[in-house]
Parts: structure tokens; C-alpha cells; sequence
């Protein structure tokens, strides 16, 4: 495994001319979103780079929750700056979308679908260097500061893909608890599901020595290898922190310790996860978002119906775990230890109603929509679901038992109603 | 921080020619030493590279506890040789000796003491690109897979020191278990005695908030940058493996799975120190073997008195931390704990004895010398102990209670006898 360097603790974002300055950039792409281009975190970067006297173009078109088209947008405007360095500020939209910037702009005559994962894309390995890629995260979900992989809307097939690769993983992640001040509760929340989801998944995922293919070539093996030593000592840790201050960050803004932590917890999971990969929450999520009609999250400040990517990663969580504990029992019962069940006398068996009985209530305490009902989901779209869920082998091949069709179909019904 | 790419598993090291073609090296330098040079870990390479048409030469010139001039001779090999890639099999001492080498070899108009920790050298930064060096450990202690950090005696001075800078550390850690199986017992228990101790101080080191200076450019801070709440994961884990695996590992070469646990928690803890720094065992432990006179360690194949690096280091360790716990004494009983020790009734003022009574008796259990006294040091050798322990600030500041000369001299007399 391998850990993108990453700098942690109040302030340090500031110091992002100083890094830029040691790594003679010179003519730098900012970039970020709209909503966030006036407030402090991007001006604490601008207010670096021009004290450094670091040249930098601003680009602050990123799509929340972005798109091939909104890749291709960034993509033109990479391409046409001829950069020798990029800084994102945001949250996985703007780290994702400045990834591919970056990686395209340095790979000028591939086609788009040239690195994007198989089977939509060609899922082409990574040789050409990249440019410095500085990633500064202003929410607590993600983990993107830590690793190799850019998620987008593929609008064709509306579903969600991305790149996976070691080679686009960001050079350094500064990650700074004084950004998450200024987010919502409701951002908070859902990036904390993604965190919870990340740890949850990457531990219960199908172990590096039993995951196939097995390339006898490293070059050849997925960014995503399956749980392993490493990767569990993460998911383990941002589970804990998890547990101990979502709640509480999700209430009080001005829970300096809670919202700090859970900036930590997320890189942390991050490394975990970007290591070992996810499984089914995460690919059933794709098309969950996808396919969305009408839902437009509270607090989030879009123009286009959204389901914020960690709501819907969280919403299946229940019925996911009850049929993956299976295999593994003890670790879906230590996990719902961890997030407060008193297990002491719960049985093996019971491992998967245990824990889904555990996020239940977890969920239920944080105001979560009441399961994909809630979002506009009948069982008409189930049909949809599942086929939208069907190309993320990448993902959904890491669950510990694999699915039939009739089996997606399953923890999606389970999954429209949670209480 | 920023951890290297490790990959983990029985024969990881029979992929090294693989990864070298995927790098592009065409020609490499493969070093070890020579008591290693005609065994499995560097056959196993060796096969490698041919089966992959990798073209190398052979360095087995690599000194047990290297020197500057034993650095010196590796480096001009790689001058002369102009490799595109490095690959060292060994312990810390091959690992170290070959990242001098790339260094010097990348800087070939630096003088020697450029890179040197000051103030025995002037600590330049590095800012020369280096070649791919890939570290294939075939002991479980130094970590230096991990890290980048290359310690040798410096013979002027009778004084270790050693070269800090993340440039040097290796670009990919081949940690493959099977190595392990062929270390006699006594290395095995040297080598998990610097796991133990790398761990402990990384645990207890000044917190990186309280560390001064605080250079205000990211690039001027010191690879060893206090404890923190990424290596206290680290340090943790590391110390639990140990608490669990070390005494069977020394026991019993067979036991495939105690002596994999340790290879990997080697590596962890090197994960941990090589972010947060070590402190006092290590700063004095440097002069414990530079002045050795006649000891020579069993089981050590040398031609030279030798006192290995891991004893040097561990026997310090309850004087150490009984003066150390005066701050932090929770951490410390918090080790004791993990350790074995009992501390449901321990008193937090007791944190350091009790934490010293547990190393004694773990260093008791496993044969270890009784103390300095041992290793033929007498009260008269003190203040040479004591000098030569001066010039290791880099990691002596570390220490979560600065020292006096006399706290020095109460140190190690206090270690002379142990049991």
C-alpha cells in the first residue's frame, strides 16, 4: 500500500504557497466550486499563493457531484493553461474533477474513456507523469485527499464510474479542521455516512489473498486490493472516531475537537479504503445517485436534483451488512461493537441484523431520510437499480459474498424503508 | 507524514524484477552483505532479475553497523556504476548503506558531511532527484524499509549519526516473511528489541505541537516531528504485535506465523518513528555501540566487536522511561499495559516504575545481558557515554524531559545492571 503525504492541523492550508514555492511551481491552477469561491477556505489559498508570489489561474466551475461533461470542462481549461501545478480546495467534486484535469492535461492525446474503468472506459494504466496535485479538503467524507480514484457521472449510461489509479493520487493533502467550521450539519452528516461507510466496507471487504484476478504482474493489480493488514488498522481507527464524534459534529458547529476529528477520520478512512476498496454500499450507491428524479438535499446549494453521494452510500447499509455478515461474522459484530451495540450476548449468527439494527438507529438518531422511499424511489425503479449497479465489478466483486441479480434486487427493496 | 509503498506477503520479493521492468531500470545495483550473499533472500532476487532480463551488478561489500568509510566504498561502487535503480537486501545496515549510496551517487559533487545530520555535518535538504531504490528487509527490527533515515558510525568521532531526509527514503518495501524464517534467535530478539524501542519513544516523544523550533516553511521541518495522532496509531499497533509475537518469534523459527507478525510490525513501527522521531534510548544507544571495545554479540557473524544496534537500544529503555513518565505518564502506563503489565491498582505516579519493571522482566525473559555492565562498560566509561550522547539532539530533544549532562550520567548508570 501506499500513502499520499498529508500535513494536519489548524491553519495549515495557509501554507500551501510555501509548498508550492519548494516545488518551483510557477503558473498554478486553483480550483474549486462556485459556492465555496468566496468564502474562507479558498481565500486563505489565494491569500497564500499571492503572498508567496505564486502566478495562478482560477478555476471555479466544478460541478458538485460532477460529470464527464464537467470533467471535460475542467480537462479544456487544464489543457489550455499548460500548468506545472494544481490546488484543489473542496470536497471529493473538487479533488475528483482536478484529479482528472490534471491527468488529462498530461496525457493530452488519450480519449476520455482511455483510464476510466472497465467496462466503460478502457481502464488503461497510468504512465505518463503527472503535475503536483495539492488537495485541500473543506469536508470530512471523502477521503479523496488520500487517494488514487476520481467518481463522476457517466451521463450516457447514468451511472456513476470513475479512474482508479496510484498515479492521479494527490502529492500532498493538507488537511485543515479550521475549513469544516463553515458546513451545514446536514453536509457534515452525509460526508460522516461516507467516512462510516468507507471503514465499514474496507474491513468488511474480501481479503487481499482470496480477491481474483490475481495478476501475477503488481502493475496489473487494482488499485483496490481487498481488506488487508493495513488497510485494517484504518477502517478500524475512523470507525471509532466515527462512533465517538459524528453526533456530536454533525450538532455543533462550533465543536472544534468533533469536526477536527472527523477531518482526521475521514483522510484516515480514506487511506484505509483507497488501499483495500469498498463493496456494496458503495456500488449500489452509483446508480442511487445516478438516477435520482426530483431529490434535492436540504442545504445543499445545487441547480440540479442531487443525492448527496454519502446519503446515498448510507441508505443500504443496513440491509448490505445483514447479507454480507455471512462471511465474517466476527468482524460485522466487532464493527457494531465499536459503534455501540452491547454485544455480550449476541450470537454469531445474529452478526448481520446486530450491526443493521446498530446503523438503524444511528441513522435514525441523525435525521436521515427514512430509507431510498424518501428520495423518490418506488419499487418500479428497482429494474434500474440493479442494472445500474451490474458494471461496478470493481467494486461490487470486493463484497465478501457475491450477488446474484436477485440478491441486488433484495437489498434494494430492503433498503426503501429503514425504520 | 508520508509512508513509502510497501507490499506484504510470503514471496512479495520474487516480484522485485517486475516491478524494476515496470519502473524502466535497465541497469541496477543489487547490495547486501556478505553474510547474506550466498542465501535465499538474495537468491530469491537474483532469479528475479535474471527471469526479468534485468541487467545488475552485485554489491556485497555492505558493513555490519556501517562507517563512514564502509558508506564511502558503496557509494563510490555507485558512482562508477551509473545505475538507473537500486535494490538492497538486507538488514537496516544494507537498506541504509544503499540509500547513502543513491544519494551521493544522485549528488556526486556534495561532499560527504553536506547531507550529514548537523551538527557533526551540515544537514543540507535534499533537492537532487534520486533513483527508484527498492528495500527488501531480511530482518524484523530496523524498519528502514519505511523510513528515511541512514545511520552509520562516524569513526572521527566514535559517534553514530546518520542522513534524515524523506528524498531518501526507498520507493517500494518488498516485506516478505519468508525472509524471516532463516535469522537465529538472537537476532530475532536484537532486532524485535528496536521494534520495541521504536515504538515506545515514538509513543512518548514530544508531542509535534510542543516541538521547537517550528520552521514556518514545511520543507526546513525535521523528518522527526514529535508524536502525533497519525503515528500514535502506528506506534500502538506496532507495540501490540510485539506484546504478542516477539517472544514466540524468538523461540521458535518455525512459527511462520509469530515471525510474519513481526516483519510487519517492524515495518509499522518504522511507519510511526519515521514521522514522529525516537528519543533517548536511541540517542544514547549510539554511543553504547560506538564505543564498544570487545564484546562481540552471539550469533553475529563479524569480524569486528559488535554491539547490535537493537541491545544498544533496549537496554537503556527502563531508566529511560521511569525518568521519561514525569510527563505523560499515561502513555507510559498505557505501554506498560499493552506490554502485560497488570496496572488496574498502579498509581499514575508509578507509571515509569511500573513500565521499567515490565521491560526488565520481558528483557529477562528473553536472556538478555544484564545491563551495560555487560557488554563491558564500567562507571568509568560514563562520561564518553555521556559526550557521545550530546550530539544526538536531533532525537535527544525529542524527549518528552530535556536532560542534563548529570540526568545523562544518572541514565546510564542507572542501566549498568538491570535485573
Amino acid at each position: 500500500m501506499a500513502v499520499s503525504h498529508i500535513r494536519y492541523g489548524a491553519g495549515v492550508s495557509k501554507e500551501v504557497g510555501m509548498d508550492l514555492q519548494n516545488m518551483g511551481a510557477k503558473n498554478v491552477c486553483l480550483m474549486t466550486d462556485k459556492n465555496l469561491s468566496q468564502l474562507p477556505p479558498v481565500q486563505v489559498v489565494m491569500d497564500s499563493l499571492v503572498k508567496n508570489d505564486i502566478d495562478f489561474k482560477f478555476y471555479d466551475n466544478v460541478r458538485v457531484e460532477p460529470t464527464d461533461s464537467s470533467f471535460m470542462d475542467a480537462i479544456e481549461f487544464a489543457k489550455k493553461g499548460a500548468f506545472d501545478a494544481y490546488v484543489a480546495v473542496g470536497g471529493g467534486s473538487t479533488m475528483d474533477t482536478c484529479k482528472a484535469a490534471n491527468l488529462y492535461a498530461s496525457s493530452p492525446h488519450s480519449d476520455f474513456l482511455d483510464y476510466v474503468n472497465a467496462p466503460i472506459g478502457k481502464g488503461q494504466p497510468v504512465t505518463v507523469p503527472l503535475k503536483p496535485l495539492i488537495a485541500v479538503p473543506t469536508t470530512s467524507g471523502t477521503g479523496s485527499e488520500t487517494t488514487g480514484i476520481a467518481v463522476f457521472d457517466y451521463q450516457n449510461l447514468k451511472v456513476k464510474t470513475g479512474i482508479a489509479s496510484r498515479a492521479i493520487r494527490p502529492t500532498l493533502g493538507l488537511i485543515d479542521p479550521l475549513h469544516t467550521l463553515y458546513l451545514p450539519d446536514r453536509v457534515v452528516a452525509n460526508s460522516g455516512f461516507d467516512v462510516l461507510c468507507h471503514a465499514l466496507e474496507s474491513y468488511t471487504a474480501l481479503p487481499y489473498h482470496m480477491r481474483s484476478p490475481c495478476p501475477s504482474n503488481p502493475i496489473a493489480r487494482p488499485a483496490y486490493q481487498g481488506s488487508n493488514p493495513i488497510s485494517d488498522i484504518w477502517a478500524v481507527h475512523a470507525l471509532r472516531i466515527v462512533a465517538k464524534y459524528l453526533k456530536r459534529a454533525v450538532r455543533n458547529p462550533d465543536d472544534v475537537e468533533a469536526r477536527s476529528q472527523m477531518h482526521l477520520a475521514s483522510a484516515f478512512a480514506g487511506i484505509g479504503f483507497g488501499n483495500a476498496g469498498v463493496h456494496l454500499c458503495h456500488g449500489m450507491s452509483y446508480p442511487i445517485s445516478g438516477l435520482v428524479k426530483t431529490y434535492k438535499a436540504k442545504a445543499y446549494n445545487v441547480d440540479h436534483p442531487l443525492v448527496p453521494h454519502g446519503l446515498s452510500v448510507v441508505l443500504t447499509s443496513p440491509a448490505v451488512f445483514t447479507f454480507t455478515a455471512q462471511m465474517f461474522p466476527e468482524r460485522h459484530l466487532e464493527t457494531a461493537e465499536i459503534l455501540g451495540a452491547d454485544v455480550r450476548t449476541a450470537r454469531i449468527q445474529d452478526a448481520g441484523p446486530v450491526l443493521a439494527d446498530t446503523l438503524r438507529k444511528f441513522l435514525f438518531d441523525l435525521d436521515v431520510d427514512d430509507g431510498l422511499a424518501a428520495l423518490g424511489y418506488s419499487p418500479a425503479d428497482i429494474p434500474a437499480l440493479v442494472k445500474g449497479t451490474l458494471p461496478q465489478e470493481r467494486v461490487t466483486k470486493l463484497a465478501p459474498r457475491p450477488q446474484s441479480e436477485e440478491d441486488l434486487s433484495a437489498l434494494f427493496e430492503a433498503s426503501m424503508k429503514l425504520y
